[in-house]
């Protein structure tokens, strides 16, 4: 049997160098560490010490561990030296720079950048034996190693007398850079290639915030009463929205010789309201939903929902909720330091905060179906057509809309519901929706909101809304059906889409859920909202990609 | 062209007694709510109005709406019956009772549980022409009917003077319960087919309390400067845990003719260990992971995590984290309201409060190699043996130890690791890790523990722990291995376990992740928890299940 040791040591000394590299722009000081890491290879367990080893060596007993974030808050006031405090710091340096052959001045960072600028003074070393040792453990360091400095606090000799670490022992590495950090990394294929470079280079502004949003749409929740849940993600059926999911499958079920397959959920609509039902009255779920389609600068197979249930609240309800979520979210980010961690981040919370507070921090609204017929010069009431019936809808079109959106389309090719939404994206949305003001397109036909609410005056809509920013969708809302019969009527509905036109984006007929309906499901208000593209929005970034944690699934596959 | 709207009219009608019924035990109502549910389905508008219809109600503008919760808060010093203030209410009907002809008592829920009498008194109802109509109106109401009523705050006129709303109009309904609610439901099975009705029958504390353990542990950790991130769940490759993965496809994704596999992530570990080294000291994710593998009663194949990740973290420092993490939660459960909801639960955490308290909240500790020796009277001493080598472990072993545990189990049959995790759980874990009192066994042969840090001082054991309760695994912790050449020798080994002992247990090699620890890995404590397992202990059920929203996969697919 071959010996596992000699395995592995032969492994590390052929493959270090062998490894595929991932192609960045390196600086010149690529040889330098090239050299450098031939002679920690040599020793791994001494330059990647475990930090048990280095709590438990008794020569540094005496220095007390601290945080850099805590040692600026500490000594924040301090004008002297004081060399009685013996503290010992974790970090990974930035830059070093030297004054002289007996001066170096190391800058150190750590708790998101926070930074510490560490003064190693050959005078004031303890541990050491001459001016050869002090330069060449210095000279060993580089930008991007991880080190544990000693030494006590103390202040700069320049005028702007900085608050420092300085030094009485040599720092020790206890995480060495083997490669070099590029100077700068702005091509967007590198980045999708390598997210971690790109945090180490660019920054990590982009996580921070998004990790903040997410904490304010919890706070502002939890304020409010709801509960948060965990729904399934595996089922036997996906259901909630209109799209491809992935199939799986578990190993261990197979069921009269056939496997039995299970779906990713698309949407955690169904399993939400089925909880209302149960007795919680105010339900929401941030998570992630995934849907089998192609990636674009918008959308990746996984991304992030919040989705919150409300009994007894209308539409203007969840419109109030919505206006007040996002006066919370963006008021929060306006007064909050971590704004000003990204320049362009402020700008665009800057913009929305006086758009919106001009305007009380009310959205826009245009109706769906008024909207339609004024765009066709009040000459077709779009409120006298049976929606239901496509030849109907596409009959009372001028020619010219017909020869634009709809040439070609034979009878019976294209559902009520698909029309509806060419006629809202080409005369409502592209028209109305791209302002930074938000604005709501609200009262949508029934056909196309199966899952949701009849305006019970009107018959042919439904109390249900959709907001855009920039001509982007990020809610979408409505009062939700609680009648189990009429459920099944907009399932049966959508069945028909399906088979008729050949629809492939129906939704499924779930009979357990309408089964469930018959408990007695309260009103309630419903309202959905992309968190991906609200972190877009928020930080002004263009791509999905750049607010998802590694990229979009291209993008992981590669890292 | 077939017509919808005729479709949807039949369908509704014949299809509604059709559609296979949950079996669920019925009470002597059953009969009742048949002949109610035709009036009903004669008029579904009436019966289940939209929020927005009601709220447009002008002949009862004069009405404020309020909630339960805030009702009881606003009134609770109520000393006289107030006329003058028009309340409206929205409520799920608890329990109806009359009192002669003229008045019915309706003790009505909403907010999880908060509960309001209305007192319906003939002689106050203004919108109403004679008894025989006050009688039809109420009759025709039942348990588990959702209204909105109308009146004043009042007390009534029992001795305990009970803060009621006392109506002055008839109540609405605006969900009817087309089904009675079974008066009890124990069975487990029948829970399994239908959590709804369970939630309804036998309330919603365990979600509450699920809900509020996750809002603790955010808040500690938030707390400790730690920054909540999501990491991808779809990728080519699942890694960071030993386990079988679910496989799925994206459509659009097919190369060389061959369709791109996906793998759902079994941890987050190696991505969110690629964050620290991109510069987020401090990063923990809560959310789903999936392991392709059977259901019982301890194991679902979509479970819920915690990993947190903490730069400089040694494994003293990863301990006392976990036992200030658990301080935490159960001081928090333990002193709040929502505990005295579940008499079960209140229980256990008062015993684990109480055994905690006592023992200074400091966790009991187990040494791996040294127990083990002691478990055999210090006959053999495991830290001489080498553990990379199964042949050795095996030999040193007394043969009736050989008979019991490894009987039939043929030269390179099993490899180390597994050989070792047989020999913890038979002389450790079961008679040592059996107590409420959480203890950990700690110091975990690095051969059993590839992605953790070795410790240097003894060469052939990890910085690592797990901590059990009541013989069960709650916690896994380490000092992670940071040095990319380290890691990659632990990644061959686990190759030649999967290679010359076919042990289906062992991780992949992920190139990529030692790759990206060459830009700097600090050194790092991290910890993974399992939030089911901890919600079961706290929650005091025997049954994963149980603590899942919708119960376990195959629980989730019958509903």
């Amino acid at each position: 049997m071959l010996k596992l040791s000699s395995i592995n040591r032969m492994a590390t000394l052929t493959r270090f160098y062998s490894l595929k590299s991932k192609k960045i722009i390196l600086d010149a000081s690529n040889l330098e560490f090239t050299k450098r890491n031939e002679i920690i290879l040599k020793n791994l367990h001494k330059y990647y010490p475990s930090i048990s080893r280095l709590d438990n060596d008794n020569s540094v007993d005496a220095y007390q561990k601290i945080s850099i974030k805590k040692f600026n808050e500490t000594y924040s006031n301090l004008d002297n030296d004081n060399s009685e405090v013996k503290l010992s710091i974790y970090g990974r340096i930035k830059k070093i720079r030297f004054s002289g052959k007996k001066i170096c001045f190391i800058d150190l960072i750590n708790n998101y950048n926070k930074q510490l600028q560490l003064i190693v003074n050959y005078n004031n070393i303890q541990n050491i034996n001459n001016e050869q040792e002090f330069y060449e453990v210095l000279h060993f360091l580089k930008n991007g190693d991880y080190i544990q400095s000693f030494g006590f606090p103390g202040l700069s000799q320049s005028k702007f007398k900085t608050l420092s670490l300085k030094c009485n022992r040599l720092p020790i590495i206890i995480s060495p850079a083997q490669l070099p950090l590029p100077p700068k990394l702005n091509d967007h294929n590198k980045i999708k290639n390598n997210r971690v470079i790109d945090y180490q280079v660019n920054g990590i502004s982009t996580i921070i915030l998004r990790s903040f949003i997410n904490k304010q749409i919890r706070k502002f929740l939890d304020e409010r009463d709801f509960v948060e849940v965990e729904t399934p993600i595996l089922s036997r059926q996906s259901n909630g929205a209109i799209a491809k999911p992935f199939v799986t499958k578990l190993s261990s079920s197979i069921e009269n010789g056939k496997e039995k397959l299970l779906q990713l959920r698309i949407a955690p609509e169904l399993w939400l309201k089925r909880l209302v039902v149960g007795g919680i009255d105010r339900v929401y779920e941030i998570g992630k939903v995934f849907r089998n389609e192609g990636i674009d600068q918008t959308h990746n197979p996984e991304f992030t929902t919040l989705e919150f249930y409300q009994s007894y609240a209308s539409m203007e309800d969840l419109i109030k909720q919505a206006e007040q979520l996002f006066k919370y979210i963006i008021t929060s980010l306006h007064e909050s330091e971590i704004v000003k961690e990204s320049v362009r981040c402020k700008e665009i919370v800057d913009s929305l905060y006086n758009t919106l507070s001009e305007n009380d921090w009310r959205f826009n609204r245009i109706d769906f179906l008024p909207t339609l017929t004024k765009e066709f010069n009040n000459e077709i009431n779009f409120n006298e057509i049976d929606l239901n019936d496509p030849t109907a809808i596409l009959d009372c079109l001028p020619e010219h809309v017909k020869a634009e959106l709809f040439q070609g389309v034979s009878q019976n090719k294209l559902s009520p519901q698909q029309i509806l939404n060419k006629l809202c994206s080409h005369f409502i949305e592209k028209k109305y929706c791209n302002n930074l003001l938000p604005t709501l397109i609200c009262n949508h036909p029934t056909v196309m909101s199966p899952l949701s609410k009849t305006d019970a005056m009107k018959g042919n809509v439904s109390k249900r809304f959709e907001l855009f920013i920039n001509g982007t969708e990020f809610i979408n809302a409505y009062e939700e059906e609680n009648c189990p019969q009429l459920q099944e009527q907009k399932f049966l509905q959508q069945k028909n889409s399906s088979d008729c036109y050949g629809d492939e984006e129906a939704l499924p007929i779930d009979n357990n859920y309408i089964e469930s309906m018959k408990w007695g499901m309260p009103p309630i208000g419903g309202l959905g909202l992309g968190i991906d593209r609200l972190c877009m929005l928020l930080l002004h970034k263009t791509r999905i990609e750049e607010v998802l944690s590694f990229g979009t699934l291209s993008d992981v596959n590669r890292q």
